[in-house]
């Protein structure tokens, strides 16, 4: 007798073990033949594969232009900071991950939500009167992206939809569209320092929506919401019972002029998801160390979403344990002049550009207060030869080898999006060579003699 | 005139900057109450959520037993080398770590498929004239689960189904039920080392098979398929046009007598993701570095296939930019003495346990020949206490301290999994009280007097 088959006569399970070992061998006589078997080879990527689509990608790979020879690039298209080498992590943040390394203890696998040491660090970090956080409501993911892909699949079923700004971020299209969630765009206005156009905002909520995302600071625009609008937000939300998605990745990324308010600080109602992560303020965005903080003070998430964003992240079981087990140290030691020197940086830079720009007929920048980027409105009309910023990027980069985003990769055509983590001297060489671009270019628009005198 | 404003009347794209500022706006007047908007919350979680199931948790998160107070746990159910501190990695990979930590080059964000250098470095390393490699056949992931995720996500739409080893690692099925794949199971056989159930296998192919996975040396079972059951494999697929999704985590780590064939070295036609990583081999699986190896010299898959994996890749950004930074002296610099030790030591714990156990009346072990893992066949009908595997093995932590994990976490009732990675110290204390627990437990079986003898 074949010596496994004796667990087989043993009692539960019978007719389970039996499928395994005599059923289907018996039946395998027949070959797959007889079957709809494939004849000849066809692989296909997925519809999924092909849903998932990041505009910028496409947008700027098709943008098939060749730098100008005689001119250096400057490129102010990439949202990482570490490009130059002028903004580099904080000492303690590199030391932090080799004590972490050295102590051996951070090699194996950690829970798929995170070691419960590192959630702790990151509730008590951000824990406050008004949005208490203990470590089961942190969720470790690799990276901001992740915690945004986890937030959307745990709260959007294919069908539902979400609310995104316009222009945005586009990595929430890309997640939303790939699941077959339905993307709504809300605008947000340059006028008004972009702030979020509240009744279109409103208008757009039905039945189907499944979350509202709100990001602050911006990518791209660099604006900062005030308290009083933030409540607006939110009003809006308690109203139409959406629970809210909040993007603070570059939370606490503010000039000096102005404050940071989590958005979960000012309500205790409404159910949010914040996403921050290590990216942007510590300067490391390859390091891949993002998070989810569940702020839920009247149980309306529930144990069900804590629970669905536990089973979500079992998939790829959470990211780098070097960067968890660093986690204290860097939340811990970081000196707050780190800080305090990347803000006035940026702030320096960006006065810098916004300055030139705005002296340049045909441009519009928009002050930024946070963050890490401008937005720059083209005056199309005085620029007849581009059909649009797309162009405008693309001869900007051939002429003056000055590489900015056309803002259509944010769906907000008509703009550029600059990022100002450049060193001074290529902010400032960026920002004469867009000078001479216009110069070149600007056209009087046919009856607005008066915008030509200025 | 509102300045931003300007813009809008520019030439193109007249109709997308209306329907921004001025169609949606109008509407907006009309708030959001006449459609039908939620009157209160409610959040649930999405399908796919409640579908991302891992078996594994639901089973050992419900056994409910406590340990025997009076015997310290020994703990051989999780497949992480790292606990019980008798594996460390190579100081060589440490400080590869650190080195890249100190260059101040990986802090930034690496290409969502991973850095070039990085993936050449892994195509050299796993090139051979058999199975050619470039960097362009590299995909770099947040471990080998999220290589595995990716190969599923590409291949597979919902409603079609793919192959999947049983016994076999959970999460194929936790990763394609959660993307509304089905899963098919085929039998290894466990009389024939646990080769496949060739026979079966090619008759659960059918016209919506989009993969076949192959998790070549195995967990749970620590097989290792010799060169003739590979080609067999390959000759299915062949004959059936199913590409092959091969599991080589545990590639290379077998022992002294028996040879490791990576699957796409015995192929020319067969398309073939082979999905690796540090975890084991290195014995780092908390740094989650995985990869995607593209083997397809038929152009097969083509560049639908290989756009598809870097499209969706794109999702959430690779993996640690530090651990990729370090992969060249990981690769290069770790001594072979260090994978040799490791070797030896699985090899000598694996004989120690086989034979220990072998000797037990009840049990039948089979004999692994690489990975980390050994499976246990238990004659249920000599427990008839024990209604299952799930049984059995709670009341070996309740009475014993002995943690195994029943082998139903891999589909196989009746069987459990040992893990080899612990202190011969303490595999030999576990086999001796595992040897307790049967001979307290054994009954002979009705009609089988000749096997109670033994
Ligand atoms: C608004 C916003 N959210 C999320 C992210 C993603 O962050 P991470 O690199 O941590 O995935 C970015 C990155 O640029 C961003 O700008
Ligand atoms: C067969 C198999 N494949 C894949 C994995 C996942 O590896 P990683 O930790 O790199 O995601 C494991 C982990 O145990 C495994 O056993």
């Amino acid at each position: 007798m074949d010596p496994y088959m004796i667990q087989m006569s043993s009692k539960g399970n019978l007719s389970s073990i039996l499928d395994v070992h005599v059923n289907v061998g018996g039946r395998s006589s027949v070959p797959g033949k007889m079957k709809g078997r494939k004849a000849r080879w066809s692989v296909r990527p997925s519809d999924m594969a092909k849903k998932t689509f990041n505009p910028i990608r496409a947008i700027v790979d098709n943008m098939k232009v060749k730098p100008n020879p005689n001119k250096t690039m400057i490129s102010l298209s990439i949202g990482d900071p570490t490009v130059f080498g002028n903004l580099p992590t904080d000492p303690e943040v590199t030391q932090a991950m080799k004590d972490a390394l050295d102590s051996g203890k951070y090699n194996g696998y950690a829970p798929s939500i995170g070691f419960l040491s590192s959630r702790e660090e990151i509730a008590s970090y951000y824990h406050c009167p008004e949005a208490p956080l203990e470590a089961k409501d942190v969720i470790l993911t690799s990276g901001c992206s992740q915690a945004i892909d986890l937030c959307l699949a745990v709260l959007a079923n294919p069908g539902q939809n979400i609310l995104v700004p316009r222009p945005g971020f586009s990595l929430y299209k890309t997640l939303a569209e790939s699941m077959g969630i339905e993307v709504k765009l809300y605008n947000l206005l340059p006028e008004k320092s972009w702030e979020i156009d509240l009744k279109q905002l409103e208008y757009l909520i039905d039945e189907k929506t499944a979350c509202l995302i709100v990001n602050n600071p911006s990518n791209p625009c660099g604006s900062v919401f005030s308290k009083r609008h933030l409540q607006k937000i939110l009003a809006v939300a308690a109203r139409q019972c959406v629970p809210i998605l909040a993007d603070e990745i570059y939370g606490d990324m503010v000039f000096s002029d102005c404050k940071y308010e989590p958005l979960a600080t000012l309500s205790t109602d409404v159910p949010i998801l914040s996403c921050g992560g290590l990216a942007k303020r510590w300067l490391v965005p390859g390091w891949r160390l993002g998070w989810i903080l569940i702020h839920d003070r009247r149980d309306i998430f529930g144990n069900e979403i804590r629970d669905g964003l536990v089973k979500l992240s079992q998939r790829i079981l959470g990211p780098c344990t070097i960067v968890q087990g660093a986690l204290k140290s860097i939340l811990c030691r970081t000196p707050g002049e780190f800080y305090h020197n990347t803000l006035s940086f940026l702030k320096s830079n960006a006065d810098l550009c916004y300055g030139a720009l705005a002296a340049i007929p045909g441009l519009r920048p928009v002050r930024p207060s946070g963050a890490m980027y401008l937005m720059v409105g083209i005056e199309m009309e005085h620029f007849p030869e581009f059909e649009n910023d797309v162009e405008f990027t693309e001869r900007l980069v051939a002429e003056q080898s000055v590489h900015c985003l056309p803002a259509t990769c944010f769906e907000y055509p008509n703009f550029i999006r600059v990022v100002i983590t450049v060193p001074e001297v290529m902010m400032l060489e960026a920002c004469s060579r867009i000078q001479e671009f216009c110069e070149q270019h600007y056209h009087c628009a046919e009856g607005s003699q008066e915008e030509c005198d200025k």
